[in-house]
């Protein structure tokens, strides 16, 4: 049984690990830690825990945490994370690392994107891009993986099975416009987040200076070796999960719809979490509510000769948590599905 | 390993049901049925159930459904269900019932609620209404158990523990104002739940005479042992899941927070499903979202002597589905837990 | 041309006081004032304003208000109206106050409900409580209101025509459950507020000591002649506007649906804001959203011998802003629901 | 005072028709007709109308429609409403049609784009598409306006202004995302629409083929002087009103958002609906909920070298009834405004 911690056990984030370990064969929250002043029950943050989870969460100690630990999700927020991890390693501790601090293969990038410096360069190069699907092969060994963000899951596997075509798409005119639900932003309250100005409202926001998009140009660049760039415009809709990711290229040639799924079933044709609709169907939010699909659909638009690719996740479980359960899995060599896909499936 | 079979398998109980048991260790999903003309997908349905549940929903056919199963989940609408009992008996299946069709102890009560003859009165008093808080002694022998109504398991579970203190309170001026998330009417499209009506809207329905009612206040009256008789106002909440039921019950003689918490203790201190909240906390339906817990809090109000209790569940799992399996699990010897709270809870 | 100022110009109410008076014939916004450090554009607190109203949001400055106004809205939160209302008053205009500093006939009450002493108990007498509907002939003289809360104004006009029925009705039991969007919490974000708290999520709050209870208790006992005590349990609902008053009182003798709406009739007939629906029918707040209109229907359960009474109302509109225009339009003299219902009304 | 009659009474453009027809100075409705058997009163189909409108919603009669109206609304589904306006007409009577099929300069177009033959082909050309910000000076001759679909207003105000810089920008490569309010699929129940299915979650529809391409298409190609196509792709939004469309354009050359506001800013710089935000600020559905505001906003992006212009308007009003009342004042010789912007404005 893997012992787990949570490292800012008070995020939603945190409360979608516990939410999903609860159901883990091979796991078991141990410990839970976050800025709090002295040990605080669970349910005050996450009142559907209640007698699921009885630990309190406790002030922050890296030594009793890496004594009751085998791995610790660290789940602080962005630029927070990255002091905590050369500690977290020397103590003996695996990490998986929901924040964005060990993302970007480029320490600059990220310096630029985040508007910090990094605390801890010299660890960077070590701990991989852990996007399962396209990167599975470099996470079996590390004993930190930085798990990817929300829109950049979303993203980056709808994409990822054009960037081999650049002969038949204009890869340089990919346009993102993504939907996401409000647990996205964090728990904070904001005035944006405030129920009635969210409500009955939809925006987009960061236009043209989002923080996933250079994260997502970073790994589709990695993947088709020349430097991707292209237009993200995040939306803000009036629902709690879910995130949607329409991607719009155009053609060079002639392309089916029929053509661009056989790519895409080339490219995922066994990946356990990722659904491929049939030629023309595109998802819903609804459809991977809680779950750890991706659901990704396309169609192939003659009239205006571009590809439109479509992809559905929810963004606290592949597009955090779910994922982050997946990494573990792959670290501690478990089959990589255990407990986010039930066992005894019809 | 139990083998269910699901006879209605398009509504959202059923949905609900296969949600759950992917996820429990000794129960699998064998068999799907509806009134379809052929085979269907059941992602057609339930696109979260994609890959998830590979069965296809099958034109009805108790023959096989009694092969290839143990039990079956009757999900089918009320007063259709008390159809096929006596087959489903005869051939050697075990029955959880959805409907509302065995749940009255009087035949005559249920067919003035429903309007409808009862076709199987002689089975009737064979299946006990299977409310495991209440009545748990009475479900491990029967072959088929009826499954409470949503409203009514919030409501029960409210006021049970009360209904042995005439002598502190007004038992014959309870009042029930409950609400409930759009998923209890049904998957129907209809006039009142089509999107721009039910949304930014909050109504009353089915005022003086929901069909809920009459099953609230036989099972108090069996718990009483007198007669009970109160009001009950059901209302359409914009949101997809959850029933609060906000119970307002006069006090004969001054009574404080702390004692009618007391009781509350003593009824329900070990039942796993039940979570007491500190005396003077009110529960959230988000706080029972997707579980199967039921959580009540109480407030007593000297001011205007009464005692206000509150439950919250999640109306498609404790009120529907997850208490169908909590039964199953009953009914199968199994601990009641299994599958709906996670194993490895901290 | 009335010219009109607003005096905590920030808030949900000063943006539906704009929203209202920019097609009032008779009255022209001229002032906006609130706690601001410098002038600010409207449309940064009401981007649906923008253009519509061109006017800043200036710091406060009583003497400008009373040069450029002959009326006053006291949009400032509860407790904070009182220190403004005399200097308010001396300087020659009108005040329509939408706080609660002054609506209450006994100075302790208040007191004791918002927990401050009253700055201007001397001008608490002179301040009458302005619900036009039943008190409309104490409100065209004096030159001070006081507009009623939302939850009250919805609650005392469902109520008020019963209090002369104590014969027919146990008018010492009567139980209130209301519900409210989130405008009716302020703009202020809360944790409570944040949206994916409330979304999916119905909750009580403040049970037994909600500050509008002592408020439709004066009330009611004013018009009903002796003191009125009362269960009022408000919930906090996932929509934007709108409040449901549901109320249930205990017959004393058998009376029918038809009978008690005869009461409501003979109480409300002619009132210009109040919509009696047709016996047996009720209300939902989509059918008073953004409208000054108050929504009333009715049933007579014979089987629990209660009278269930429901009242439907926007708690911004008529549960704040509305009802202050309308009893501005009373103040001077002008057709009461000018501005409020649409003169080419079909 | 001009009489109003709506023809196709039962729908939502009508009800929004109604709500902003109250309050219009110049305009009385007058007569209300749909598919209905006998007299129904308007407030079985608009609950907020209740004693606002007391017409009753009686068969459609042209003769009486013609006796008593000056003007009628066609709020009747597309393709239906073909059928009368040569009848129509003839009597004398003004038209302002909402439906789609009057709107293609192009008859063929239509008939693809609706798979229905026009069966008035021969008025189609003496029947201007009306949307007054462009096309302004075609419309105040005419005896029938053809008024603009939702998606089209939004989205072709958003793009026309770029329709001369197709040497700054790839006109070529213009991509639309819009998302739409449920209020955009109608009144008629639908799977689709059920409150449980749309409700936290979001998705695209019609990709590919959605019918106000072609719409948009025509109309920008008439600005344009030169044939567009474009990729649009819609989505449904778990809200009640609004849309909000987000376009995407390629650079040709090196831009600065302060530069492309000023092309807005000569195009549209007198419109008494469009708002143009500040350079780099975009708008929400919110800003223009009930309004017949066209708010738009932009950013430059020089990263991926794209232009981003966001429009939002409220899909009933300015999408739909709003506009139709516009274009009845621009018929009638009225200030444009009259009823949509509020006289006394600050």
């Amino acid at each position: 049984m893997i012992r787990v911690g949570i490292l800012g056990a008070k995020g939603y984030t945190a409360g979608e690990l516990m939410r999903l370990l609860a159901f883990h064969p091979e796991a078991r929250v141990e410990c839970l830690m976050a800025r709090v002043e002295a040990p605080e029950p669970v349910e005050q943050y996450f009142p559907f825990l209640r007698h699921q989870v009885r630990l309190k969460i406790e002030p922050i100690d890296l030594k009793a945490l890496a004594e009751r630990c085998d791995v610790v999700f660290l789940a602080l927020p962005h630029t927070a994370a990255q002091a905590y991890m050369k500690a977290l390693l020397d103590s003996g501790l695996r990490v998986v690392d929901l924040s964005a601090d060990f993302r970007f293969d480029s320490v600059a990038l990220f310096e630029n994107t985040y508007g910090v410096t990094h605390q801890a360069p010299e660890l960077n190069a070590k701990i991989p891009y852990a996007l399962p699907e396209l990167f599975r092969s470099e996470l079996n060994g590390p004993r930190a993986l930085a798990n990817p963000g929300c829109y950049t899951t979303a993203s980056i596997l709808a994409l990822a099975p054009l960037m081999r075509h650049g002969d038949d798409l204009e890869l340089d005119h990919i346009v993102i416009s993504a939907m996401s639900g409000v647990t996205g932003a964090g728990r904070k309250p904001t005035d944006n987040t405030h129920y009635p100005e969210c409500n009955e409202s939809i925006s987009a926001y960061g236009v043209g200076k989002h923080r996933h998009r250079p994260e997502i140009e970073e790994k589709l660049s990695k993947v088709a070796g020349w430097p991707v760039a292209l237009t993200f415009t995040p939306h803000l809709v009036p629902m709690n999960r879910g995130i949607l990711a329409t991607c719009t290229i155009p053609m060079r040639r002639p392309i089916t719809t029929a053509e661009a799924h056989g790519w895409y079933v080339e490219a995922y044709g066994d990946e356990p979490f990722i659904r491929l609709l049939a030629p023309g169907v595109t998802p819903t939010t609804a459809g991977t509510y809680m779950t750890n699909y991706v659901d990704i659909g396309m169609v192939a638009d003659a009239h205006s000769e571009t590809l439109i690719v479509i992809s559905s996740i929810d963004n606290l479980t592949k597009g955090a948590s779910g994922q982050a359960i997946q990494n573990m899995n792959i670290m501690f060599g478990l089959p990589e599905t255990l407990g986010l896909i039930g066992a005894s499936r019809a």
